[in-house]
């Protein structure tokens, strides 16, 4: 199970936040004095805060406030959040670790940290999330309505993300309300994973660990995507999709067939594989 | 004609515009009861203005400025507009009412008010789109290039927008200059309204009341989507599409086919139905 | 060649820039006498300057500030690089007279400058992209964070952008670090150059000279779209695409068919023409 | 009685602040035209607005504002004061005149309507004596506390003041809550108006018309300055001092003796003459 | 001994803390509740916060705060050296009553809370103070540098400053590295307490509990204003001032004489009387 | 003659910037790695800066920019200023080490450049005078403005200062128009150099080289305060002073007597002795 790895007890998480965080000061250090221009965004940022849930409710606070939303009050609710809730650090930890591992763009994790916006829009989004469950619905929704100006990326406060998630590139990306995406699943931008109207319920896509969705996909309804499964790029998919087969196309269909699809071996969202064996399908033959 | 019930006297929209502005009144004093947090925002967005046009101006005003169009003259401006225009008011009336009926994920009308970007950026267009009839050219332009860098939805200053309009998630909307939307259209994210090329003059879609266009759809040239018509999300339409028909794919086909297309009962831009019967149509079976 | 026209001696390129600017001044004049509400913003952002790159550089330098990366930084940075690089300067000029020439919406080059998220972040990110090639890799990811933030528009700097490149409405753009666009291309929005996953090295698109791509078309792997070819709105393209071909549809298909695709004369990204012989095939008749 | 001019017919006041406003625009086009580094400051504060009370509005609203005292908020309420409120308007255009006319460094309405910490101190004051006056406290007291944060100068909701009135360069100033001041007086920096002690009820200087306190004088109680009458910079009076005569000196005589002081014909309110005779006086002679 | 009652035990001063914290609170309720204009302020300076120190840090964070500081990380700062020292805190309970006991223009707590730049200052300070004994300069002079810019106070960090003490207006106050000021002081604005020249070591005056000095006194050199003196406003002192008396003028005088001073019964620092029997004597007779 | 060592050649200046510069980023670099929470400040102020003008004009013009003068017009003002002119460049220089000197609380040059106000609105005062001296009045008023609000400090732009000048604390100093001050000279907070009123001309004080004038002085008219002279606290002068004596009291005197005055032999401006002989005078002991 994808998810598997990531049930450690509380003090190795604590550990792998510890070695994280000295990383991340080891990289931002090192920028720091390569770039002075840079060396002051660094300090404020990284360097001058004494933990890694300190760093981020900072970087959040000053990214997500607004002329009436002031920067202290979201500090505030960061960092009360994230310093008394370990299952959102350690979800922060293991999305650090998905896109440095995943993201051959991604060169630090300071850089993750800092600069991307999906990783960034995700904790956030937690944030809301935790909010939401505690009937703080109104401060959840505002939270929301923040990070989709700030960021493009609209998650519903509802919405339920696993660990180790990467949402790449990320502008764009709307997921509903009752979506729920599992561990190490990989969603590109543009990215939709909608209701099928106003009906209400439990209407939204049901995402299983380990799940890559490529660029532009649309996925809508109460659907389940298989562990391991594929989405290509610009794909609509409006049923379920098998465990470890890809679906492409608009309509989309399952490679190999509706019958006997072709199955892969590797978890997508982990391997991250976005085109092998879609572009050898005769269908993408231009 | 879906338009119809909107042609009320001035009495009944001036009595709407009232009953309306109490209820988002209360919704917010609640709500800064039960969420200290967030009373800061409640009252300066909502709950120390006057009126719904007072309130909706400040909020704009405030999310659409920058270093170099400060908040007190785009306050001005929108705040003027707003008070001398009851076709504006009762169109952002109409739209809160549109969002409130359609949308299951929005939980009342001030949530609308102030977290939809869609509805926003909607009703800072209306004010661009009437600078652009009024020849302020430069002023519409520069309000929408605002509008675009805030919200991440591009309308053109010269589109015609009717009321009742729903933009669900709304980032990444684009709707050309010489676009038509009617009224009670609802309106997915990723959704292009665009023109054929560099050729001048009218080259850009009519949307007739009723239409439901979903997500990631993209509709090009002069063509005209009929009333009522439906829109599957991710199609790429460049003919017309006849009253109370469903087009879907890339490229679209009519559901039915092109001779005999299947006819809905049902008003999709009120009824929100985004899948019912697109998904029972074979192209969908995975 | 298209981008022939562009290997202009420097002397022409100093007197080409010097003659745009003082019609932009002059257009910024024009609109300040007619909207006294716009006038402070044309005199902070382009008359009380003495040149093309200070006005380019304070304009940038304001929208891409943030709390943490303050605008007189940002500004030392911009100025730098345009004042220092007529490479830059040229490749500017060269963008705003092709987006005048191409955008029917465009109604003069101060809205261009001033208002085009397209092209501000085009030249951003030939800024982030020259210190990518200096190794000033921190620096450079920064700049692109903010302009992915701001404008929604997400191009690596490691990404190679050739001179009379228009991004029409640009919000949602993504471009990989290893792709190429030639000169005179012309990219809707929502389009994406991405990569196959998470091998490195270089895969992601080549883009030749004169192509034109539709908005929403997604491009995946390092494949060559070829001069002057183009492709489909909403295609999702996998395979090489021959020159002054089209591809349209996803997956997509050569117009004309595999064997013997159809062939233009015209060069799309500077005609712009998105729709015509697209929309005669037969496929796109509803 | 020097404050029988002001006593004007409505008809006249509205006659006077448009030709005032009249001279201010062209002194503020002049400058603009010659200045273009100035003109985006020039447009935005006095140039873009259509009266005299919005562009004060305008300008006060920005330079109070704060991180939690929104600049749109102050607007609506300096906004609404002014407009509402023809007293508050004719005494701003007394103290422009009065500035303009005794002060020779002030060498416009414009210099003294943007720059002149005293004068907009004093307006921004009459609109927090409004509040006081109409029993919103709470309100008046945070406008005060902005005057006092941003221009170093403290005038207590509860003093009245005249019209006609300098406060030449003004940092420093502090005017208790039960102090008076009438028409036509001038008032350098540093100087005190201040209370006995922490007895409640009426214990603040009562300054008639005329009356010129030079820099850093103290008047402490209860006291009344007589009509005309002269405070030498740097004094402390804690007793009443007649109509006509000059007061100087720590602690404060009266020029010419207790008994038979000298009296000057000249308001020296008005012709601002700090030194004649009192420098003649022996006890000036160093 | 006038700080005696200073001497709580830790439970009685977290007691004090807790019931002054309500009292602010409901006094903001009220306040709130009777001008929404003001609410938004309230809310966000004291009503959403849960303690008197996370609203005061919050408060001094935002007042403080400049481009280069920004404000979340000065709301570390304060809120933890506010939690962390109960020192701080009981001295920011005995200010907040010394002030609504003396000050007849204070009427509420939360008014000295939001409103009073001596007040903040003062707070402020002893955080820069701290900083400077942990020897922290750097941080503590930079703190110092925004209290000066902001209030135009100017507290050198290693000034040391009793508990119960009221800068009334407080505007101007300048108060040297070696000072020392004692508890239940009073202190009007404009006052100096100076250094003698640029000899280095202890040069500043010591101030005994109970001191009132009044409005633009200077006091210079390492003297003693002995316990319940009262200094004149204006008076130039460089000599030590015996306990219970008064001196005034510049040059500085003991009202009786040098040799028999007049001796009072009152704490002039807490009674607040600046003129009675000052006023009385001869020398102030005009 | 006092300011005799300021007239260096050309290269001696250049390299006696280079040397304040190199030790002004040793300190800061000292400063910013004992303390992490100031480094960012540090880096943004002084680190990241190639030279002492630049750092200076990026600190000036993120402290004086406010909503409509924003801080990259401020910023190219003060650096287009300072690069262009060694004359503003080394009285920097002779006033970051007359402060040094001088001043025993200032502990470094960083300490200086980063945190005196009275350094700051003296180093902008320079640029204001220079553009009032080029007729850009408009300009330079504007400036003023600005420098009074922030610092609370008016310096006329007319007014002339020499090189080498310690404005010590600086809070509430006012400087008229033809008011001249020489080389080496010392001025404290709240000293009125003022006007005798409304005549025009040259009607304010002649400060000469290495005179000092005590905290709270006025100084009012055209009159000549001699080179080397002293003006004690608080004292009011209407008179001229000769060389090397001492003027002390409200009204002020000579110490020794009008004929005979005492003559000091030290330059009071540099020896910074506020108090010696002046508080042996028979007049001030209490």
């Amino acid at each position: 199970m994808p998810g598997g790895q990531l049930s450690l007890s509380t003090n190795s998480v604590v550990e792998d936040e510890s070695w994280l965080w000295i990383q991340i000061k080891a990289e931002a250090r090192r920028d720091a004095e390569s770039e002075p221009a840079l060396a002051s965004y660094l300090y404020s940022t990284i360097l001058c805060h004494s933990s890694l849930d300190r760093s981020l409710s900072f970087h959040l606070a000053n990214k997500l406030s607004s002329t009436t939303l002031v920067s202290t009050l979201l500090y505030d609710l960061f960092l009360n959040s994230f310093s008394t809730d370990p299952t959102l650090r350690s979800a922060t930890v293991a999305d650090l670790r998905a896109t440095r591992a995943r993201d051959p763009a991604c060169v630090s994790y300071s850089h993750c940290l800092l600069n991307y916006k999906g990783f960034l829009a995700c904790q956030a989004h937690r944030v809301s999330h935790k909010l939401w469950t505690q009937s703080r619905r109104p401060l959840a929704l505002a939270l929301h309505s923040r990070i989709a100006d700030v960021f493009a990326i609209d998650i519903h406060p509802g919405a339920k993300i696993g660990k180790g998630v990467l949402f790449d590139h990320a502008t764009g990306v709307v997921i509903g309300e009752t979506a729920v995406i599992g561990n190490n699943v990989s969603i590109l931008h543009h990215v939709t994973l909608g209701g099928t109207g106003k009906a209400c319920g439990d209407r939204h896509p049901k995402i299983c660990d380990g799940v890559l969705i490529g660029a532009g996909a649309t996925v809508l309804g109460n659907i389940k995507i298989g562990e391991g499964a594929k989405i290509g790029a610009g794909s609509v998919v409006l049923k379920d999709v098998p465990p470890r087969t890809t679906a492409v196309g608009n309509p989309a269909r399952l490679v190999g067939g509706r019958d006997q699809p072709s199955k892969h071996e590797d978890v997508p969202g982990e391997s991250m594989d976005h085109t092998s064996f879609i572009s050898e399908w005769s269908d993408y033959i231009i």
